[in-house]
């Protein structure tokens, strides 16, 4: 691995807690025992908060529902999303742990090539722990790796790299497609395991998804909004992408990394395509708008911390993207409550972020 | 695979050359035997010019040494490189084929994980068959590979992607590091088979080796060239970097998509570091200006060939590189030869290029 890479032990449990959505009993969590165990969790209860989730024996939870999330916020729950995983960010917000890996409730373990067990938040947690190298591209991928280094002509000066902010990990079994893609391809199946993590180069957008990903709280949390989905909303499944697309421009504007790549978890089962395209359509829509837009969109000097990045892109969406449909005023206004919210939960942890970005 | 793939053959006999710059017997062709001996050879003798090269039997070549070269392009012969493999560039310009793949006559056949011999050409062939997409990112890579696609979010106006000029290959077991990277980690030997090919994303450099690589000479050819290096140059082991970043700003300015990751080759030996290190070390400071040169360069819009965009390209390397070192005049100059050199040798291709651009 490159010189400037530093060994660190992968954090202790206090620095990191698992966000997972979920309407329903937690037995996904029996396979990951070896794995997350250790670490404490934040489930974030969707639907009916009258229902009972059952989490295996053993784990260190918290549990909110619809219930505690309006008790705690207040008036600025409208900014959660309901009947939507994209209220996992709830849990973002509540956490007071450094690292946050959220995993999907239908994501179980993977095995690489050689049939071991992937421990994907290790996985995660070497990519965080590592500098990113998103101001030039480097063809044997992650330099920072064992075994890897920068090619000849990579220039000595990029080589220090920059703090990673957020880690995407991938999907055996059921692809992330879109809903068009599932109808056209309801059989196929992604089985190439892809021994690598690479850099997301600044300047390019990405989809993230919010299936298999981990981040950095202090580097990057307040803009992991995953926007207004779900109940008395028009669209859906858009929620991690928009998060995404939020979370590139403000990484690439604060000098801050995106890794994609490893680790794979194995994704069960593939959800619904008719309901999908149901959500989706207007995105599918809509987003060839909103990409060009985030694409061409510039921050202002003065947005030195992400969450006056995130104000100032509220603005934006506001005043770019309303024309598109009602919708991104609404958004926009959501963008603005839940840095609110962020704040007021998060009263150091926003001077902590005001200082270090 | 995307459905904007069209199956095609690989290409016959008759529109590809193999271009190999060499001082030596090419003993290492028979390895490559059951993969390249069906195409033609370009085989670019460097050095003395009366020593012999020997080539084994049953391959079909056509060979250039020094004394050719002076003949064939008279003063304007002071462009192709002497005393180092820039010198290949020569055979791009002689080739009348379509697609052109060069390879160092120290790389041998890898083997997969699978321990199947990789058929290098084949893999080459593919990338530059089907369309990159340089304007987002796709999280599994490749989306016209069998068994892969665009995932949930990817844009459908970006789906049809862009076509494919540079097919950039790898290698396995020695890396190719510079020179203070081999001296740091003589040991070190690359032995990840990293399953993927991505398209390099637009707006983001690379350092291009020119050890395995192809390209489609009607599409980028007159963009190859390797610079001025070795005898009676400051500079050495840039030429391939020259090449990349020229054709990187070329193709993103004219919308093409250069490929990189499969296929391996199996690199032998390492070269000296120390001699290396001489070669390399006024690339290694000069690099420094050069890329953000290369980062912040735009080419106007009048500039719709290949040829137009390298004459524009020797313009700004005059007036912003020459005050680096003399060394740019020269090679500013050297650019513009190398494209009269080009249109000379290929009138019909350069009109063709004209009109496909």
């Amino acid at each position: 691995m490159a010189n400037a890479f530093v060994t660190q032990p992968p954090p202790l449990k206090d620095e990191l807690d698992i966000v997972i959505p979920t309407i329903r009993n937690l037995d996904f969590l029996e396979m990951w025992r070896p794995f997350l165990q250790p670490y404490h969790l934040i489930i974030v209860q969707d639907g009916d908060p009258s229902k009972t989730i059952n989490v295996p024996s053993g784990f260190d939870y918290e549990l909110y529902n619809r219930n505690d999330i309006n008790k705690i916020l207040g008036p600025r729950a409208s900014c959660i999303s309901f009947k939507d995983s994209a209220c996992r960010c709830f849990g973002y917000m509540v956490s007071k742990k450094k690292y946050i890996f959220t995993i999907d409730d239908d994501c179980f373990v993977a095995n690489d090539p050689s049939g071991k067990a992937v421990n994907a938040l290790e996985q995660h947690i070497k990519n965080l722990l590592c500098p990113s190298t998103p101001l030039f591209f480097n063809t044997l991928y992650d330099p920072f790796r064992e075994g890897a280094d920068f090619v000849r002509g990579y220039p000595f000066s990029l080589r220090e790299g920059v703090p990673t902010a957020v880690s995407h990990g991938l999907w055996l079994n059921i692809p992330d497609y879109d809903a068009p893609t599932q109808l056209v391809k309801p059989l196929e199946r992604n089985t190439r395991y892809v021994d690598t993590v690479l850099t997301i180069p600044k300047g390019t957008l990405f989809p993230m998804c919010g299936m298999n990903l981990a981040f950095d709280r202090d580097l990057i949390g307040p803009a992991m909004y995953f926007g207004l989905m779900g109940d008395g909303q028009p669209i859906g499944r858009y929620d991690d992408m928009w998060a995404g697309w939020c979370c590139k421009v403000i990484c690439d504007h604060l000098g801050l990394g995106i890794k994609t790549g490893l680790p794979y978890i194995y994704h069960s089962k593939a959800s619904n395509p008719f309901v999908n395209l149901r959500k989706e359509y207007k995105g599918i829509f809509w987003q060839e708008d909103i990409i060009p837009f985030f694409q061409s969109l510039t921050m202002p000097k003065e947005a030195t911390t992400v969450q006056k990045c995130y104000i100032e892109l509220s603005k934006q969406v506001k005043e770019k993207l309303s024309k598109i449909d009602p919708y991104f005023d609404k958004l926009a206004d959501a963008m603005v409550t839940w840095i609110e919210a962020w704040d007021e939960l998060n009263p150091q942890g926003a001077s902590q972020a005001n200082g270090k970005a």
